[in-house]
């Protein structure tokens, strides 16, 4: 049975915390302006000490400055702070600027399970995934009754059958609680639902239409007729696809507007700060993030992804980030950020979706 | 000596396009919609009889309604379509609904020098691409001259000191018409003037400075507090550099926003949407694109550029656009839009930089 | 229910064959060594014109001389044609030298379901490939029974725990036929069976052991200590994994060897041109030919593969080859023979595996 | 101006040095197998106490044993070891079984340049490699002079007409010393010199040829009339390309037999444990190594180069090994091997030779 590694928390009894002073603060010089010396965030649990209390971060995301609302420390994007507000500054570790931070923050299970996430090596084509799958089902089974989801898709997840089926299986079946994407992947989803095409290639037969790339931009044509992708939805009788089942089932999806978009959907966010802003509000209460076969939203995600969690009682557990994608130097990209928990997979998208939804059982 | 492929116009007087009826429309059924059976636009030279006259598309784009205004066909995206304008329907390509697709518009040179870009096959690492590097190099020493040349570059152009170097020294020379990207290349390039770094590690030696990532979130800081890129690069007496280059030179930049930016330096559009109609811009004057190393920009330039552009002279020409990465997937994706003009490299960049800046003898 | 494409035989009462010449033949001027102009097989039913008879290639492969012995054509490596021997001359495809290349000699069946493999377009990680699959696991059932089944494998399989699990439930369960691999793939695959280990590191838990690169050589030297691959495993009572598997089940593998071999194992064979003859004696019985992760012996399995395999009732079928790698480049490689039943599926192996081994029920 | 990092030998006149044991041995079992427990050579400077005398290794390799021949220890492949010879055992890095390895033998030049082959992170296609390249052309001029240069190819060096003439370009200017290659590059090669084409394509137009494959198959068989790859560069005259060269130079190649190969050309080594005996004596001079675009050739080079060679005054240097790639997954692979000196470039292999014989003005 899965349990989630113990959060030790630092005892700031200990001498080194009595002693050290409180944070330093300089006022922000303009809107969307750091002071010199600012502080900036990681992703790791980190600790204030204000008015001679340690405190613990509020929504935190890394590369974020403090800023001191109400005497408690916030992790807040440099262009939203407002000019003059209180902003941490100092960059030392040693605890001389008052802030502390916990990379050793989660106990390994003493089952070991837990301990693969510490392991630092790199993942290539080559590595043993046999393990990672067995964890993630089990993180994936205890977070559906005790934690939030977050599914980050690349368009390609919409382009294969089955791997589409297992998409809307695992919405249907409670595994998803919010959803990222951009205008293409929802784009193809629905093509799908219409004509059981990708860009006018049959999605189970590979068979090519003629006049096929119409059925993409018809798709297009139809929702911004609708008004609103729910209202598409409904008017269709869609029963099938992953976006449907977000519909059928009230899971959220932003999407993100790009500039290799058409059309867009109604509902994609043009602005992309809007859409960081959206997204980051699912993000704030995720507990499991799982990225496939997108560098763009996927970096987007761990961008403002922490390593941990406040539960319900108070008390912190790590967040799991999966990062799937078929090419090393992409899942590459996400290790650099140094998290302990995120976990790469090198592997197409479509198998490890199959291969998911037949271990859960929701194919 | 690098001569341009004649264009071969359309005999309308032959009996197909005498008898061929003049286009029919559509109202657009709302703001941003199309009528049923609207006609979507390609990258070719297309003509549409209105009126019994056959004319040129005007603003051509491919994926693009086609509205009548003043008696003149224009490719329009969807998104910009306003209710009750006149849209061109009907999908054949026979003539019977009034559009002719010059699928076959130029002639292939007698010196045999173009004769490669009609020439299809997927392109690999072991391609041999002695020709058209020549190729490119023949283009570019003539749209200096005669044409309007767009480069698209991805962050990783600016992490590596003699790529970087060989970029500026192709914007100084007048190779550079307009530049696109996005925040993290101009925030990459920028720390490299400050610090020589890029996301805190040397471009020369890779050392990795302690607290280097810092320099990123200190660039973009201090671009911020400037007010502007531009004064940023003036008030810091910037000399070298990919941006401060096109500053110096007035080659202007769209910095176009994604959701993965830290910042955004000012200037970056966030609305994607926006972004693109900045970029159209410059593409609608470019007869050269060249874009290095971002699947993103790479795509968006593509959607919107056509295979062919209007000389001051009234004549014809095609658009070379050149896609260079170190991914066979990557330039695979934009063989697919089938143009007689898109040209693919599977190399890394770094090398494609340096090794065009010396061959046209800009470093 | 799966049914093999229907053969379609040439009518050899036609004109044109009736008037065709028979074929005209030079003596090898050496061992080892073609007369000019020699004709070069293709991997395509080829028929020769013999003294007036139209007869089909014996032993067939591609780029092979062919060489009449008894009256009767044969494929034949140039190096094996000895000096004197009669050279079938000539390489024109219009049959004025006696040669008829049958490039269309399946009828795509009714049902539709065959053809898919007539499909030209080139795969990527983005193709949808849940059709290939259903199909694969069709033709693996059906020519378990009905034909022969070669599997050629690069070392990457033995890393993970559930795919060499897999991998062991497909052949005892009957699906192969025989194996192909090299020195690697066997080493580490019996380091599994002794340790747990691929050189040195758990294959589930991917824990690196201390000293655990001695895994790998005390493996190599065991193996030879006890005499041969099969003496060692019948010695220590290996139960599970690849190579153990092959020997309780008798089923046949090649090992053959390579410049990066360390060891080698007792039985690799060390002269690769003695291997190549051993592996084409599988292969001239091979109705399905499955290529998993390694390039160099896919691409050696697929030279000497032919498109079609004679039955035992006479009639003639396609061999269907499927070549797994995660990396376009790789399968792309495969794609240029050209073949009507090559097939490529762009994943990780273990992933290919383990859904094989899922859907086929034999783990 | 480039100097060779100093050595810095051990002091064996230290405390632990003197109370270390000699090393103990113990009898072969057989030919070609090692006793338990025996001993495997890293790359690194190994010392073995004898008999009271601390001696470096003779004709080092890793994973070697390691036999006292006349009172010396000698690396030996085990399938090279005889029954009854001295094999060290014992696996312990504590001197505490005689044996010494020198991980740390080179100094810092204080210069910093070669600070950088310590340098310890994976390379991607983002790496900076203006360094690398500015380091590299550093120790080719400089071993031209006093050292030996072994370049290991891949056969897409040859389908390129620059890469091609690049290659031949630094074997005329005295910057190969000996070449490592397969059938396939030799071919390649071979036929670009008389057609013109690889593979059937032009190398410099991409033209296909009609029964352009015939080209691969009859400059095999010509140059096995020939007798010999000399012989028939001779007869040939054959003035330019990468064999041809060597064969003018006088610069000796291994060509090393692969179950992919057509023919082979007279010369091919079809015993790969033969061609590892042959490769080994050009690597046993070698103090730098480049391999390109080759996994099979590079892995096999790498397996049997270790960290540093003995200068002719007696001096120990450190053997710098290159490998050029378009993939990461493959420069990983090297890495693993932990080398102090390896390094990877991360680019298409035309590219980085086209760079290499500009800089070092050589077309």
């Amino acid at each position: 049975m899965f349990t989630l590694p113990q959060y030790t928390a630092p005892d700031f009894n200990e001498s080194g915390f009595e002693a050290a002073p409180s944070v330093l603060t300089s006022p922000a010089p303009g809107d969307g302006l750091l002071p010199d010396n600012f502080y900036a965030t990681t992703i790791y649990p980190e600790y204030f000490k204000i008015e001679n209390t340690w405190q613990l971060i509020n929504a935190p995301r890394m590369d974020c400055a403090v800023v001191i609302r109400s005497g408690m420390p916030f992790a807040v994007e440099a262009r939203r702070v407002r000019k003059g507000e209180a902003v941490v500054i100092g960059r030392k570790e040693d605890l001389s600027n008052g802030v502390f931070i916990h990379y050793d923050a989660f106990k390994e299970s003493s089952s070991g399970k837990v301990q693969h996430f510490a392991f630092r090596t790199g993942k290539s084509r080559e590595s043993s995934y046999s393990r990672d799958y067995d964890q993630l089902y089990d993180i994936l089974r205890h977070d559906r009754e005790h934690g939030s989801i977050v599914w980050v898709l690349g368009p390609a997840v919409a382009f294969d059958f089955d791997a589409r089926r297992s998409m809307s299986g695992l919405i249907e079946h409670g595994y998803v609680d919010a959803l990222f994407a951009g205008n293409a992947l929802a784009t193809h989803d629905l093509e799908a639902g219409l004509f059981n095409t990708g860009l006018g290639q049959d999605i189970y037969t590979k068979e090519l239409y003629y006049n096929g790339h119409y059925h993409h931009l018809e798709t297009i044509n139809r929702v911004r007729g609708a008004g609103s992708i729910e209202d598409f939805v409904v008017q269709n009788g869609m029963a099938d696809g992953i976006i449907s089942s977000c519909v059928k089932k009230k899971v959220p999806f932003v999407l993100a507007g790009s500039i290799r978009d058409d059309g867009p959907l109604p509902g994609v966010i043009g602005n992309v700060y809007d859409a960081q802003d959206a997204m980051r509000q699912h993000i704030m209460k995720a507990t499991t993030v799982i990225a496939l076969a997108t560098q763009l939203h996927t970096i987007a995600a761990g961008n403002m992804t922490p390593s941990w969690q406040k539960c319900a009682d108070g008390r912190l557990r790590p967040v799991y980030f999966y990062t799937v994608d078929i090419s090393e130097f992409a899942v590459g990209k996400l290790h650099d950020r140094g998290s302990l928990s995120v976990n790469s997979i090198v592997t197409n998208v479509q198998d490890f979706l199959i291969n998911a939804a037949r271990s859960l059982g929701v194919i």
